[in-house]
């Protein structure tokens, strides 16, 4: 594996080129040419032999690349070979959406514990797990060995949630909260935001709206002129 | 407002201009220069004085920006001065995640249907509300007027879920299954992969560990050579 630094936008395809090696084995697909994986995922064969080459390529010049083989690899780039434990901070709406999306997870990623600043929420259940005490956050993740702090808290809270997971020892930060934190070199720091996408998709259908409507008034204007 | 086609880039990242505006306005701060948000936002003045003349600037030289003008007019640029009815497809876990995101929304956005295919989850609540038969979604578009169908069902059934919503007259579709769909070029189309975001999170964890055991085998060779 070469040692350059991989750019962002490669490492964010890998993830996509594993979903679709992924359902090509459940097809029993077991290679593939770049032309015709290509042809599937919508990127340049170029774009896709340039991507893989990042990692030492994979594939055989004549035969193309074994399905399940370059799936093994991009697992053991992306680190999907071992199994990550987690903590979710925040037990309100957001929390609870995001626990429950934890639980489409098959495997890789598990939350072990689940934690809240405020004491009405404290001790109750969710999805059959209980929320703790956030004031005993650091002796869980030290103690059990987390790997990934996910915050879900309010804006407010984010950045002291995330000052104690890195001060506890996690590795890895997956932040929904709807405000920027800032952590440590030593820590990633993966962002979701969610509503970012939903606004993106009203804009998208506005310009839709608009486009539409100003092919309209072009149609209107040309029949008119006619009647004239 | 300028008619040239805006890149994604640029509207990917106006909800984070819009974020921070918000924020600015409720610390009660009226105006901002591009020189001040650049350093708050983390994007260079340059880029920020860009990406806005792209929708015809707003600044005023030697003043900056007015924060609530700006955040309005990102509101208007991105369609949020309005409201948007949307419908669910899918109660599973990842349907149930997402309609409690979803409840996090003050304004703007608001599920009025929840669909689902699977006969024993219809009829049945959930978060108080009503999981409906999936067969009654297009005359329910049609009849409450939706705007965005939210598409969280399994891998076979998104396909179909989406050509459904089009058929039935939705202008936009929020894809949050785990498969790539098409929608024709009249329908908006987001995706999130939550999980894309999670296994580029591993990446990057993977990627500090190597670097610091890289790091620390450095040292230690240092420090055999010193003790030669």
């Amino acid at each position: 594996m070469k040692n350059a630094k991989i750019s962002n936008a490669v490492i964010n395809r890998l993830p996509r080129y594993r979903r679709y090696l992924i359902e090509l084995q459940k097809k029993g697909v077991e290679k593939i040419s770049s032309k015709e994986f290509s042809n599937l995922i919508g990127y340049t064969a170029s774009q896709i032999r340039q991507d893989l080459n990042n990692f030492g390529g994979f594939g055989q010049q004549g035969y193309g690349y074994s399905v399940k083989g370059l799936c093994d690899e991009i697992n053991a780039i992306l680190g999907l070979d071992q199994e990550y434990r987690m903590v979710l901070l925040g037990a309100g709406n957001l929390g609870q959406a995001i626990y429950k999306y934890t639980k489409t997870f098959k495997r890789g990623f598990k939350v072990c514990g689940w934690f809240e600043v405020k004491k009405d929420l404290i001790g109750t259940s969710s999805e059959g797990m209980e929320i703790l005490d956030y004031e005993g956050l650091v002796s869980f993740v030290e103690k059990e060995k987390i790997d990934i702090g996910i915050i879900c808290t309010d804006r407010e809270s984010a950045q002291e949630a995330a000052d104690r997971l890195c001060f506890a020892g996690v590795k890895g930060i997956w932040n929904f909260a709807r405000v920027d934190i800032e952590v440590p070199p030593h820590v990633a720091l993966e962002v979701v935001h969610l509503s970012d996408s939903l606004h993106a998709l009203a804009y998208h259908m506005n310009d839709i709206k608009k486009k539409e409507a100003k092919e309209a008034e072009t149609r209107e204007h040309r029949i008119d002129k006619r009647q004239k």
